[in-house]
């Protein structure tokens, strides 16, 4: 298959990329990196990708911003953030997507653990992913030409323990393999409308 | 209680209503009508809001637009009205409310059925509705003051049947009733971080 994965170089998109790199033709694409230069959360941009980049059989989403603070600290505009960021810019991917990518194709989006395991300072990363939830679900029934959409939920990976464990306390780390593994279930395999928790 | 119930007039309001002023003061939001008009997606207007109605003991928000329409016919800003409408409408409401209301007050959001049981053109609706549920989780866990908050998710009303109905194939109507105690359940108890669903 050929594959975009948007968010490569990010900690999730390396562990999709290693299980996928095995078996597939990988596109990569990230803000600044890859083979590919996107800002996802621009529409534009994202229909400009599906215009040079062509036969594409699945679009894996492993990037997404969201803003960390406390509660009190939070604003619309920082909850709206991530929503702009993290929600908009892998639906964007998808909608854009849906005319462009070839038959019985797949789309892989990403969530996190933060609204089922909160943490503090965590509400903007839970809102995100409770949307990112319910659209994949809505989605699913209403998908053309045999496609197919899920979204992974991973725990935090032990590769990301030293830059974000201290903010994790108690959290157990996800072997990166196992949340690589969860890509190739969702891209490779039948399942449609889920939510896949790597824990 | 001193409980101010944001859209009031809708199905689900009135529900809300019918059992909350069973035993309490109820203060009705409204966009147009109600003790007070509201467009609670305009952050300022909700600061507003909490600069006349004070001596608050609970924030009751039944109200929230999506757009409906077939995933084809979606488009990044018809997702993102329902974003916008219904999620950062009520995430508002409880942002100003934070530092507005009662000691031991409680926030209490409405979202609904369809990111669990999906229709055809309910993509949006599910977004927003799995938004306030990541948002609802994610903030219980950092509510000052022993504030609670909870999001109820209510199936199709049987009051709703006549208007909506057709669009909810198979779905088995809820008593408005049981709707209305889900939000006693949420004001009067001590659950927090909840997602009620009554099906």
């Amino acid at each position: 298959m050929r594959i975009i994965v948007v968010g490569a170089s990010g900690d999730i998109g390396q562990a999709a990329c290693a299980e996928l790199g095995q078996r597939h033709d990988l596109i990569r694409v990230g803000r600044s990196s890859g083979d590919f230069q996107l800002d996802m959360s621009d529409p534009l941009e994202v229909s400009k990708m599906f215009d040079r980049v062509q036969n594409v059989d699945a679009v894996v989403v492993t990037a997404g911003d969201a803003h960390f603070a406390r509660l009190e600290e939070q604003t619309p505009e920082s909850i709206c953030f991530g929503l702009q960021q993290k929600v908009m810019g892998q639906i964007n991917l998808v909608l854009a997507g849906l005319t462009r990518i070839n038959d019985g194709g797949s789309f892989t989006l990403t969530s996190g653990v933060l609204d089922r395991d909160p943490i503090e300072m965590g509400v903007a990363a839970a809102t995100a992913n409770g949307a990112l939830a319910g659209f994949v679900v809505g989605s699913s029934i209403e998908m053309p030409r045999q496609m197919r959409i899920n979204v992974v939920s991973p725990g935090l990976l032990d590769v990301s323990v030293a830059r974000y464990g201290q903010w994790f306390c108690g959290h157990e780390p996800v072997a990166s393999e196992r949340v690589g593994r969860a890509y190739a279930k969702s891209v490779e395999g039948r399942l449609t409308g889920q939510v896949l928790i790597v824990e």
